[in-house]
C-alpha cells in the first residue's frame, strides 16, 4: 500500500495521525499541491477530485476521502477501536465524527480558501462567506467547551476519529487566526491533552 | 426506537429510504420546522444542533446526523448491504458516500438556504455562494454522468448509501431550479432507475 499526500494538508494530517494511533506504518508519497501535481493527469487518474490523501491499495484500486482510508484501516486492525466497538457506540462516534467535521473543521478550512492568497488563484474568494464560516468554527468551539465539560473526550469516555478531526480542524484555524478564546477552559484543557499524545507529531 | 424527523426535509428522506431497502419499519414523530420545533428546548435536548433527523433509541440515547443513523441500521440488519461488503468494498462505498454529500447534496442544500425565502428570516442568505454552489453542483452531475456511463450505480455493481444520497440530493435542487441537464443521459437512465425502487417513494 501507498499512501499519497501532501505533509501540509489537513485531510493527509488526518490519515497520519489516525495510523500513529493504530500503530501502523504506510509507505508514503508526497504529492506536491503547490505546483498543482495534484491537478495533473497521473494523479487525476487516482482521483479525478483532484484532492489527497488517496491511498493505493496492493491491487491497484485508489481510495480517496480521509475518512474512507481510516475506516479501512480500522477495518484492516480493530484495534485500539476509533470509531467504537459496539453498534451504538460505532453510532454515537460517527454522529459526532460528523460534527467536527461539519460544523468545525469544514467551516475553518473554508475559511482559508476564501481568504488566504494560496487560493487567490485557485477560486474565487468570497469574503461574506468566509465570515461566516468564521462566525460557525467559533460558535461550535463555544458549544464543545460545555460538551467537554463533563467528558475527557468529544465522543464520550474514549479517544475516537471525533478528536482527531477536531483537533486537526482547530490546529488548521491558526493560519486564518481562529484560536481557542482564553474563557474556553475545557475545550482547552481536551486541545492541550489530545496535543500531547505522540499521533499528534505525526 | 422512534425516528424524530420532518418528512419534507432530504436528511429525513435519506433515512426513511434506507429503511425501506432494508424493509425495516419505525415509529415517526414529525417534527415541525416551519414553527421552530427544532429550535424548543424540548427538541435541543434531543440534538442540540437542532437538527433531524434524531433517532430515539429504547435506552434513551439520541442518536443523530442521517449518515451515523443509517450505519446503525446496517449493523442492525446487515441485508441487503448498503455500505457494502468487505473492508475494501465499504471504503469505496464510503468515498463515494462522501463525495455525493459533500460535492454535490451539499452544495444543493446551500442553493435552498442562500436563495429560498423559508431561510430568509433563518440566515443571513449570500447570494455570491449560492451561485458558486450551483456551479458545484452542476460539475459534480456532469462528472458523474461520465462515472455512471459504465456502471450501473454510483459506488459500482450494486445499489448502495451513495445512490440514496446523490438521489435525494437531486431531486431536492428541483425546488431551487436545479436539474439534471438533457446532454447527461446516463445520469438520466440511473436517475430513472434509482427513482423507479418503491424505496424512491418512502
Amino acid at each position: 500500500m501507498k499512501l499519497h499526500e501532501t505533509k501540509t494538508t489537513p485531510n493527509s494530517r488526518r490519515v497520519r495521525v489516525f495510523l500513529a494511533e493504530k500503530g501502523i506504518e504506510v509507505e508514503t508519497v508526497e504529492v506536491d499541491i503547490t505546483s498543482m501535481e495534484n491537478r495533473s493527469d497521473g494523479f487525476l487518474a487516482k482521483n479525478p477530485m483532484g484532492k489527497v490523501p488517496v491511498l493505493e491499495l496492493d491491487d491497484g484500486t485508489f481510495v480517496s476521502e480521509s475518512a474512507a482510508i481510516c475506516r479501512y484501516f480500522e477495518e484492516l486492525q480493530p484495534s485500539p477501536p476509533l470509531f467504537g466497538t459496539s453498534a451504538q457506540e460505532r453510532a454515537e462516534v460517527e454522529m459526532w465524527h460528523r460534527r467536527m467535521e461539519l460544523d468545525l473543521a469544514v467551516p475553518i478550512m473554508h475559511v482559508f480558501q476564501n481568504t488566504h492568497p494560496f487560493f487567490a488563484e485557485r477560486i474565487e474568494q468570497l469574503g461574506d462567506y468566509a465570515e461566516r464560516c468564521r462566525k460557525t468554527a467559533a460558535e461550535s468551539m463555544l458549544w464543545l467547551d460545555g460538551v467537554l465539560a463533563d467528558r475527557p473526550f468529544i465522543a464520550g469516555d474514549e479517544y475516537t476519529v471525533a478528536d482527531i478531526v477536531a483537533l486537526i480542524g482547530i490546529d488548521f484555524g491558526r493560519v486564518s487566526g481562529i484560536k481557542i478564546d482564553d474563557p474556553l477552559t475545557h475545550l482547552k484543557r481536551w486541545h492541550d491533552e489530545v496535543s500531547a499524545r505522540p499521533s499528534a507529531k505525526a
